[in-house]
């Protein structure tokens, strides 16, 4: 096996680390998320970041920067309480993966990736046209990482549209069926073709593989 | 689209908001924490929160609800100050799913599992051998999630190895070639087959697309 240790990785060129660090996690979600400014201005950005955090209440974690020009999803999330959470479907890879473009704030990453927005009542951040599974969110608490300045935006689910041919009888979303992608690393994109469902694990008799 | 509010969430019955609720942040990682006890009993936990938080210095971060029997993990962690993180391979994924069953603290899940424990020269938390990515990390902070009760861990990456083949000149880790598994939901396991590296974005035209 290759090995690298705390100094190797403080010594690697930046592109390098960066590859490196965010694959080591395995594979990520592949979401957009959707915000509005206060004087109305869409913004849209991909994030790879998004986690399960509990089901009741319904919360969703993200990472996010604020130093950097991803900083318009933040001060809108914070100005609005509001955004949304879209699954990126095997046909919107490349327009998805465009919104990691540096614009400015007034530029609409709508406009520039040719995805679509869709508003819906009473909620003021726009979801993603045509993905398969869409969930809008309310703000509920942010944590600042000490170690580097990230910020933990946690939010609570208020809202889950889902494609009808990828809802399970039993609250499960099969991804697959869906196409939705994963990502791997920075730039790398996998749509998985098949899954499997285990059982509900119980403890064994103990010691009973020894 | 099938459509759930808030007021639907809070009425669903349990297996189905969880089900629902494990779904809909999209493809999660497939990774088993390696911890061991001061007093020398090993733990081995399948996770699913493992997520990128930054580069340099190179921060993971994991969720977990320390109410539940997977506190030995936490415990663990906190006791020696180290983990180890082990990406899931194909081959593994029943013996990985094995480790949710809710064992007694002095029950190894090495041993109910039938996975192995390797131990490296100045690091106590076991990697699992033969897993294809593997991590150890050191216990940097941790955060309590207000809205819910569980607790944010994050660690440094104080080392990693990876199986030669699947590890690429730039630092990218190619998970598709390495046959490791994602996770969708709660119970759902599936293996990418093949992923496709897009380019770094710049900013287009402004409106190229109107």
């Amino acid at each position: 096996m290759i090995h690298f240790d705390r100094k190797d990785v403080d010594k690697m060129p930046y592109v390098f680390r960066i590859n490196l660090m965010n694959s080591v996690s395995g594979y990520k979600s592949a979401n957009l998320i959707g915000t509005k400014s206060k004087s109305g201005h869409p913004n849209l950005a991909v994030f790879s970041s998004i986690t399960h955090i509990g089901s009741n209440p319904p919360l969703l974690g993200f990472f996010m920067r604020p130093t950097t020009e991803i900083r318009n999803t933040y001060e809108n999330i914070l100005e609005t309480g509001t955004y949304t959470v879209n699954h990126i479907h095997s046909s919107i890879i490349e327009e998805a993966h465009h919104t990691s473009a540096k614009y400015e704030r007034g530029i609409s990453e709508f406009d520039q990736s040719g995805l679509k927005e869709l508003y819906r009542e009473d909620f003021s951040a726009p979801y993603v046209l045509g993905t398969p599974v869409q969930l809008g969110l309310s703000f509920v608490e942010e944590h600042p990482i000490k170690a580097n300045g990230t910020i933990l935006i946690i939010g609570r689910v208020e809202h889950v549209y889902i494609d009808d041919h990828l809802f399970r009888s039993d609250g499960f979303i099969d991804l697959t069926e869906g196409q939705i992608a994963t990502i791997n690393g920075l730039d790398a994109y996998a749509v998985p073709e098949t899954n499997n469902r285990l059982s509900y694990q119980r403890p064994k008799p103990i010691s009973s593989f020894i």
